[in-house]
């Protein structure tokens, strides 16, 4: 059949992954996509991603693209593959798009969300999708700290060790905690996002907070640019990639 | 120390449970909270449940008490327990009652909740929580059907062959299904409930949804108290012990 270019959206647990990009050892997201695609195609085939999340960290709307010439109808890439791929990963969705498209390069925007477990012990519940704080935080106070961050900014500070971006300015256009259920969120967009720099923000912000820091002193260390005055880094188990924004589609 | 009557909350995550009950064989959440207690006291101690949960329900509020001489303060039984249990399973209260307090003989009320996620493939995330239903159901339509559950019944018609209970009489004080978040859920309040008979009530009241049957069918196979009228049972990953009532307290 035809040569063609598809995008697809995939949601995974992230708990049993050594992170999306294949390594010569251990268990990857890239890793079972393309061998289920291998599988569907009698051939490899490479998968360009959206945005390469670190181990543990999970998706609701992670985009890829790749080059197919399969006789699956081009909507029915879920089907096809969802039989070959283990049960914490899933395809939800396939089109085609233009050659030039690439689920990377044309993103010009990502959503994240960061989910929190706040009481005195960590629920079994949400342990595998949340971070447990024993204290509840201030909301209102952490919205102070999460407005700093809104705009065009050089996030160095946020940078974690392995980053290797040419250039560390990010837009971010919202970024804001608030109550979902039972739960508190973070959900932050902006065009892109260093390595680990969801998390190091977000284990900041809790820090800040918990130790009675403002927004004045959160703006002084993302002016600073040194990642040396970030807090710790958030662990993955609360971070979703939630979905990637192309042009011509609402943010 | 004083040997008292002690009453317990747990949570748990029954995905790799054997359900509540010690087994010969087989990790059981009764067997791992009585490790515990075993290790804590340096002898056996015994425990007594509210609800013994199947294979795979998970527990929000479930109920325990014991007899203990540990020099551990009622309230701080939580800290001592949690460092010596798995993470699926958590102590979250505890408080000492009356040397009559039995769990299980005492509870007047056990509240359960089963969730469900609906889309055309299963949620990595939801897997281990909720049923997977490829089509929306018509929450009106089950709103009816569970309608037809309140009040005091013989529920036969729902007990598993495994069911050993002299009397199938039970008093439902609430059913009904709404939407909280991006999950349907189906809630249902009662004084007692026959060995799977949620799951039971769940599946048929699903199927008879999907086939069009309305309370009509529905009063017809509850009053005629045959276990072959039932539908299918529903999976366990969904069902959740949310809490238990005991005389004075709030339902």
């Amino acid at each position: 059949m035809e040569r063609r270019n598809l995008r697809m959206t995939l949601s995974y647990d992230g708990t049993d992954f050594l992170g999306w990009e294949r390594q010569a050892e251990g268990r990857t997201v890239q890793g079972v996509v393309e061998a289920a695609l291998a599988e569907l195609h009698g051939r490899p085939v490479d998968v360009s991603v959206a945005g390469r999340t670190d181990s543990g960290v999970h998706a609701l709307g992670q985009v890829i693209n790749f080059r197919t010439d399969a006789s699956v109808p081009d909507e029915r890439f879920p089907y096809a593959l969802n039989s070959l791929l283990p049960k914490d990963v899933r395809a939800l969705r396939s089109q085609r798009v233009s050659d030039a498209f690439h689920a990377r390069f044309d993103a010009i925007a990502r959503v994240y969300a960061y989910y929190f477990q706040t009481g005195e012990f960590e629920s079994p519940i949400d342990r595998r999708f949340a971070w447990h704080l024993r204290r509840e935080p201030s909301l209102p106070a952490l919205n102070s700290l999460a407005a700093v961050l809104v705009g065009t900014h050089d996030f160095t500070t946020f940078a974690a060790a392995g980053d290797s971006s040419q250039s560390r300015v990010r837009d971010i256009l919202t970024a804001a905690f608030y109550r979902e259920g039972p739960h508190m969120v973070f959900r932050i967009m902006g065009n892109a996002f260093l390595y680990r720099m969801v998390r190091s923000l977000v284990g900041t912000m809790i820090g800040f907070e918990a130790e009675g820091s403002g927004p004045v002193r959160m703006r002084e260390i993302l002016t600073a640019r040194e990642r040396e005055l970030a807090g710790p880094t958030a662990p993955p188990t609360g971070l979703f990639l939630v979905k990637v924004v192309y042009d011509g589609e609402p943010l």
